[in-house]
């Protein structure tokens, strides 16, 4: 059998979703993280079909330095009724400098007639043509055989003319394409049995969601003999995403035992999935397999306590593996074992200590009534088992008031100044602080007021934000959830606040960081 | 072959899921939603393991009239070394008053001597007393077989056992759990297939996510003779999730043929799922299959054009079965064709306008490249659309200034207060608005400024707010994206706004919101 394929499709097909939009160096950011991860192709766009895919072939000539993976430029058969060396379009799939050309065609009779309007046998002609010159030129070929599972069924002899036709004139892999999504993995198995031995070509599969089984679809094909897979990195796509590429990939090497990624780059799959969420600007899925923030966390009671006689017996695998970690959740449907386990990954042993346990948990339930969550505020939790273990430990500062003022400025924007009043180190310090935005301003003027009793807060830095309105039905009404991720330049830690108000829920939410920051470099209270 | 069961199981193990906090309230409006989608099961709780699922069930005797769908109870077998009749918590689950009764048992060696600490014959005699008592008591009873397909490949002769104990017994449907959810689906598809020739029980699936394969390891398992399946609304659930169960019906239904839910109630399939996720407070996932805002969409600028010719050429089947319908969406991916089929849909005809086409075009180009987005924005898009045909058409006032101030109160909470300056129907306004935060604040103001000039802004009413920050990499110095829900008590539209600063950004998003109520209602330029 061939090695087996992992094409990432992130760069072309990945980019249709909704709500995703990226730059060139976008891009080219992605296709490095591709590299990392040890795809075999990267597919990074249609050149010549519009002017930001070709300037990313151009700068991928002198920007992008792969140490793996092969680029793939993508394109489609030439037009019905011209010749392939006269096509614009092949002409700048040549341009693009790749090895390897993915040619897009037709392979269903409807959408030849109907979408393409053009005759069968122009279409066989587009295919063998813009095969052929593209080998000529020099090119490996693979050729994605669109809407191909549903093209079979309606007319299998002509579906499987397209295969042979394109294999025939030199193309090196055929890739059947579930482009509506709608099939099964039976049934996507079937298929592709029939094609490779009705035409002896090599294929591929490339899937859509549609169905919820785009995975399985993948490794279905596999195991019906498919040596080439087709997905893109967080399952990205146009309506329900394509297939999710790492999750394929890791249960071909996993649980299918076959070669896929190499074992050292699945250990950057979860840091490589995260990433390319921070580039997309696409929110982590935390429910993901293998990668997902959630994918190997534990919440119920009942798992918790037995999670400490054998982590082996509740994950199907090492999360490890896939550069993933086990974590236990603190939540109401939790009980005292996991704020226990939580205290413990804090390095805080209360094991001897049952009424802080029942103390915290009594917060925790009292504060998620109000909308606040713990899951993922791992500070905030370590900071209420701190001050239960020791009322008065984690005051670093009191508050006696702040203020925020807004005002709108030409062309649409606005500036915001905030103003606290504080006390520390037996001092009342009034400060005030500028910014474009008013968490930016208050984040500012707190900094400014604290750094003569604690000048340890220069290596704290706010790097993320995150604002979720609750019972959204009431509007701006509602009460608002902020996250916030401060660091010190070597860890991070995560804080929440809920308030009525945005700003007063970032004030706590920025305040608890910044303790917590204090408490890890070890500066004692002033 | 018996009826297909189609077993909902949200309320407990859905709950089981990082971040989800349901309050009994909550959990009787899902139940109720989950009726209306014709389900035939409702797993409500665990009652007696803790005082929620307890009062859920009390409460269910006098609030829940189900029209369709059975109440179940979860629960346990009874505990090593007593006897069923003495077990509270199995006294508990007849007590919860429910026909039917779902048992989780252990059918995996290592679970049972490791987590269960007993041996393997008393959890035989376990499972044999805690079948016959509730079946004496007069109750439908379901055993979940936990760890069910890991347990079957480290002892089948034990799982097996399990099996033909509960069956034996009494048990009317063993279901097979894929707790740790590591199985791929023609794994799934043998064992199922295995259990049935052996055992000659009537067999359900039970299915997690964490190789992204639990609804077709569902679907396997029902091709294998499964007549039961189990998963959870949106694939709520620990870790990956359960399989989702409007996926799993949906795929069964439209293509298979089975029956699952009626036809009627599918309709009512995007309703309830996205009421269920604003329950449950967890964002609707827009590329979930079938109800996704996504699933039906369409971006690619190829497709767009190839639409018009004819739909069913690029969807898998007609989202109108499953209450979902067809979108275009507006981006640099997509190009002129999409921006005249998304004036179409708001009545513009732009067939003989290609100078407006281009304008806007350019446009949605320039401000995208900035972090503007238009795919949830089409109120935006369409008074971008009319002022490019008729411009000043949109300018309903103009804004002199606004500001907001914010001031820290007791309690950790705030107050903000709004001042705007705004000229309409040739007078110069100036208001001021209270509210709990400042975007509220704001909203207040503007209403108060324009009431003069524009009455009719007393029915339109902010009904979402969503905020996300862009680049978060910079903290709060990022860009930050706005969207906000209107709504005129009949329908609702979309705005967007993108800024330095939140308020900048809501303010844009705020005003374009009302100029499109005021338009829509048909209210003339004053």
């Amino acid at each position: 059998m061939e090695a087996l394929h992992v094409y990432d499709t992130t760069l072309r097909d990945g980019a249709q979703q909704e709500g995703l939009n990226l730059s060139v160096s976008d891009k080219l950011a992605i296709a490095g993280l591709l590299d990392d991860l040890g795809v075999d192709f990267i597919e990074g766009g249609w050149p010549g079909a519009n002017p930001k895919d070709t300037e990313f072939f151009e700068r991928a000539r002198t920007e992008l330095h792969l140490r793996h993976a092969t680029l793939a430029a993508f394109g489609a058969t030439r037009r019905a009724g011209s010749s392939a060396g006269e096509d614009p379009l092949v002409a700048a799939l040549i341009d693009a400098g790749t090895s390897v050309v993915c040619l897009v065609a037709k392979s269903h009779v409807r959408h030849v007639e109907q979408a393409l309007r053009t005759t069968l046998d122009e279409n066989l002609a587009m295919v063998r043509d813009t095969v052929t010159h593209l080998v000529a030129a020099g090119k490996r070929v693979f050729l994605d055989a669109e809407h191909f599972f549903d093209g079979w069924h309606l007319d299998r002899d002509y579906a499987l003319s397209v295969v042979r036709t394109a294999h025939e004139a030199g193309a090196e892999v055929v890739v059947l394409c579930d482009t509506n999504g709608g099939m099964l993995p039976h049934v996507v198995e079937a298929v592709v049995a029939d094609v490779i031995a009705a035409t002896g070509a090599r294929v591929g599969a490339h899937c859509h969601n549609d169905t919820g089984c785009a995975v399985a679809n993948s490794v279905a094909a596999v195991r019906a003999g498919a040596t080439h897979v087709q997905g893109t990195l967080n399952g990205y796509g146009e309506r329900t995403g394509n297939a999710d590429l790492v999750t394929v990939a890791a249960n071909l090497q996993f649980k299918l035992g076959l070669d896929a990624i190499t074992p050292e780059s699945f250990h950057k799959a979860m840091h490589v999935a995260h990433a390319i969420s921070e580039i997309t600007n696409v929110p982590a899925y935390s429910r993901q397999p293998y990668v997902g923030a959630s994918a190997f966390a534990h919440k119920a009671g009942l798992h918790a306590s037995a999670l400490k006689v054998d982590p082996d017996l509740y994950q199907h695998m090492d999360p490890a593996l896939v550069g993933n970690g086990m974590r236990t959740l603190v939540s109401d449907m939790a009980g005292r074992a996991s704020i226990e386990l939580k205290a413990k990954e804090s390095g805080l042993d209360l094991s001897d200590r049952p009424d802080v346990v029942a103390a915290v948990l009594a917060e925790v339930k009292a504060l998620e009534q109000r909308g606040w969550t713990f899951d993922a505020a791992d500070a905030t939790v370590e900071l209420m088992v701190r001050e239960a273990l020791e009322p008065g430990s984690t005051s670093y500062f009191e508050v006696e008031s702040w203020r925020v003022m807004t005002d709108s400025s030409a062309l649409g924007g606005a500036t915001s100044e905030a103003t606290v009043k504080i006390v520390a180190d037996g001092a009342r310090h009034l400060a005030v602080g500028e910014g474009n935005g008013p968490v930016n301003a208050l984040d500012h003027a707190i900094r400014e007021g604290l750094t003569k009793a604690y000048p340890e807060i220069e290596k704290l830095e706010l790097i993320d934000f995150k604002v979720r309105i609750l019972d959204a039905s009431h509007g701006t009404d509602a009460v608002t959830r902020v996250l916030i991720e401060m660091s010190d330049g070597e860890t991070s830690w995560d804080t929440i606040g809920v308030a009525g108000s945005i700003l007063a829920a970032s004030w706590r939410a920025l305040t608890d960081g910044i303790v917590y920051g204090l408490i890890r470099q070890g500066v004692p209270r002033r």
